[in-house]
């Protein structure tokens, strides 16, 4: 965070994002944007991630910085960088030009923050700042922010999300409610996160052909993601064994007849992302086994993105995707029986066993730091089913709420050679048909979509889904 | 970390280092080896980097493990996935066999190490367990790992450098002499590193061409880091403003007549470091000014290197390449006067304002955790003259050390533009000359060199130095 540039729709943005948030709290709310993460040593830090409740409202990266919100205005507290650090890293923006950046009325040091101490010069028990004191907030990621957030306010200041309470929960829920439903000045993040994330996929498409493990395809795609400025939003997944789900390993050989599975996703240098998954055929070319069952994902794919609109329970776009993958199994011959009874049995999560999708917008799964407070509607929580319990999106669809639709096929041994599984549905499931898929152990596509008014807005849609088009694309 | 190859010479490797260390402490050792780092949510972290000094006698990156080193003995603790773990992550090894690849004798799970609780079901001030009692041990950096250890000791575990004492001080500095001098099996390591970071340069200077800001040229050259399985050893720098020395900012636009200055490094997945730096012309032609300034800064790099051998004083490099310098820049015209007074007075360091390198090993600084512990012979401390205070090396030189040398050239206009450095220095320094090169910002020209017997192996002499080979890879 070096330069500065004055952008107004920014403070704009923001300056209505606090109105917002004044309509919903009468508390003064404190929010930290934390500091960066030591990887082996402390002056070797991983790149700094601010808070994305900080980010929401205050718009710039800005490290070891508390905004105060209160009655819509917005008051910054930071140190400005001593004047030997110009050495190191340049000149940094004083403290009133990052404050008239982002629109801030008032502008501190950190020190103004602190606690009196008390007579013995203790720092706890004490009595907090007029900024802290009644005030809420959330609880950062990182321990040593988190440490000072307790002195600072005089009290525990959570993380768990199943601890949070009072003033801080009311909090969370008001902020819940308007990252939720995103608006111009997101969306715009949002879209270029998703337009870097597709020449990315692009690119990994394009260098499968000349790769031989898996690293030089995860390489050609982040590639385009740091040359344009951004950092992956998460871990990315770039694998020939799709079927392990949060795969971090990259080093497998891939062969000419093996699928490649890929979720990689860009974040915009203000913390927007984008997550997207294809899978492709490393020849170029999908067998017929394999086409057959990509055809079913799709099929799922698509047939949720149709039904989405507002008011729709982003459950039964779940049990869509797994209706139209159990009918897609029965065609094949893989499964037996009746398509809404092989669900209501949870027959769909041999194959398909998470759930359909998540929230997206500053967080990959967004604000997923509050457990299930945004995820699930007040009084919803998880349910038991194998084939509902993975599900991370329990609501009704408003306009203006970005989902991820990632539907999936995958032959997981941990499931299919499981004897008890097979015991218990050793009728449903044709083991011999299924065998002849042998060539298929991964296959998801997943898709950025916003929610309209009318229906629904694919933000990654110009990444082809279908099998002609991603051929293309590897044999380019 | 998820398939174990048997690896003979790192077991053979391991257990060296291990008997070396029961030479050199008498009382048993517990490392731990840390646990990642959330990013903005707990699921999402920063990739998994284990503590340097677990790694050295571990060898594995294993993910929350504790080694306890006792007479050449090692005992492992780490737990096991859980079996539904298998879904996301794929099938696991089993501690036994985890042990086994790295030669531990036995191997328990975690829970071994916690104390006793006490009759109101307290942990802290209790019996720690008999694993712990008495053991030393070093801080990690990530805070959930260094909580635990207070836990599982029963006592306080620094991390600061200053603090750090008893028996805990004995094993740093026991632990420093060992990492100090780098076995085979380490020098292994450093040499892969180096030829992925060599082949990341050369990338870097191909793509430069077809770049229009820094993003692009860094993503190059982190596409071939990446490809190789390997992650940066630190932040890379990669930049037209090399003026700025840790510059983190990568959207300036590259100009044709600037110069590109390019710190970056590669680390092997079990954690050993490279550091490289070249300074290149972005149209692939030095200018006449950037020409002289250039190899006033080779000509120091090559005087360091020719001086290395075992018992020369590191410092005594740093001045080397500080006279060479100075004497440059009077060859130049810039400065006036005798080397060794210019010298005297800190005016190199108006230029060259950082040492001339550093230790490298697991950590690109090594053993920084433990402060100047490792890079200061017992005794000696930073000296507060401006051009020797960032010196981060003070010991004479023994075979099998690997250190950095980089001597560089900067306009830091921090430094050139402060008035009471220009009043102190008006006579020495020539402005209206040194205007002359306004087309130097920063050259940095760094090689990782391993002091042998007889003298010095140039770990990174594979990536050329002189501006002719270097204008033709730009070219290439
Ligand atoms: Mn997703
Ligand atoms: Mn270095």
């Amino acid at each position: 965070m070096q330069t500065l540039d004055r952008n107004t729709s920014l403070i704009d943005a923001l300056k209505a994002r606090r109105l917002k948030l004044a309509t919903l709290v009468d508390f003064p709310v404190l929010l930290w944007s934390g500091q960066s993460s030591p990887r082996n040593f402390r002056a070797n830090t991983f790149p700094f991630r601010a808070s994305s409740h900080f980010l929401y409202f205050a718009g710039l990266p800005l490290e070891n910085a508390v905004i105060r919100l209160e009655g819509g205005r917005l008051t910054l507290f930071i140190d400005e960088a001593s004047p030997a650090s110009a050495l190191w890293h340049g000149e940094t923006p004083k403290r009133d030009d990052i404050a008239a950046a982002i629109g801030a009325t008032e502008a501190y040091p950190l020190s103004e923050l602190k606690p009196e101490k008390n007579e013995r010069g203790e720092e706890w028990l004490v009595t907090p700042s007029t900024w802290t004191n009644g005030a809420a907030t959330i609880g950062v990621q990182d321990g040593k922010t988190h440490a000072n957030q307790y002195i600072m306010c005089q009290r525990n200041v959570f993380r768990d999300a199943g601890r949070i309470e009072g003033i801080d929960l009311e909090l969370a829920r008001a902020i819940v409610s308007l990252r939720m439903i995103h608006d111009e000045f997101a969306l715009t993040e949002l879209r270029k996160a998703a337009m870097v994330s597709i020449a990315a996929h692009k690119a990994g498409m394009a260098a499968t052909r000349c790769a031989s493990v898996e690293a030089e395809i995860r390489a050609a795609m982040e590639r385009v993601i740091i040359a344009n400025g951004m950092t992956c939003a998460y871990s990315s997944i770039v694998t020939v064994h799709g079927e392990v789900l949060h795969n971090d390993q990259y080093h497998h050989a891939i062969g000419s007849g093996d699928l490649l599975l890929a979720d990689v996703g860009a974040e915009t240098a203000s913390g927007w992302a984008s997550d997207i998954t294809r899978t492709w055929a490393v020849s170029g070319k999908f067998s017929s086994t394999q086409r057959s069952l990509y055809d079913v994902v799709l099929a799922a794919h698509d047939a949720c993105i149709a039904a989405i609109r507002p008011g729709v329970e982003y459950r039964d776009l779940h049990l869509l995707a797994a209706r139209t993958i159990a009918a897609g199994l029965v065609d094949l011959g893989i499964l037996r029986g009746q398509v809404e009874d092989l669900v209501d049995r949870d027959v769909h999560a041999l194959f398909f066993p998470h759930g359909v999708g998540h929230i997206l917008g500053l967080d990959v799964h967004d604000m997923e730091d509050l457990g299930d407070l945004a995820g699930y509607e007040t009084g919803r929580t998880r349910s038991d089913r194998f084939g509902l319990n993975y599900l991370r999106l329990d609501r009704p669809l408003q306009a203006g709420m970005v989902v991820t639709i990632e539907p999936g096929f995958y032959q997981v041994p941990a499931i299919l050679q499981d004897p008890e599984r097979r015991a218990k549905y050793h009728d449903i499931v044709d083991w011999d048909r299924l065998a002849q898929f042998a060539d298929v152990r991964g296959i998801r596509i997943e898709d950025d979509v916003l929610v309209t008014e009318t229906g629904a807005e694919v933000l990654t849609a110009a990444l082809p889904t279908e099998i002609e088009a991603i051929e293309q694309l590897v044999q380019s």
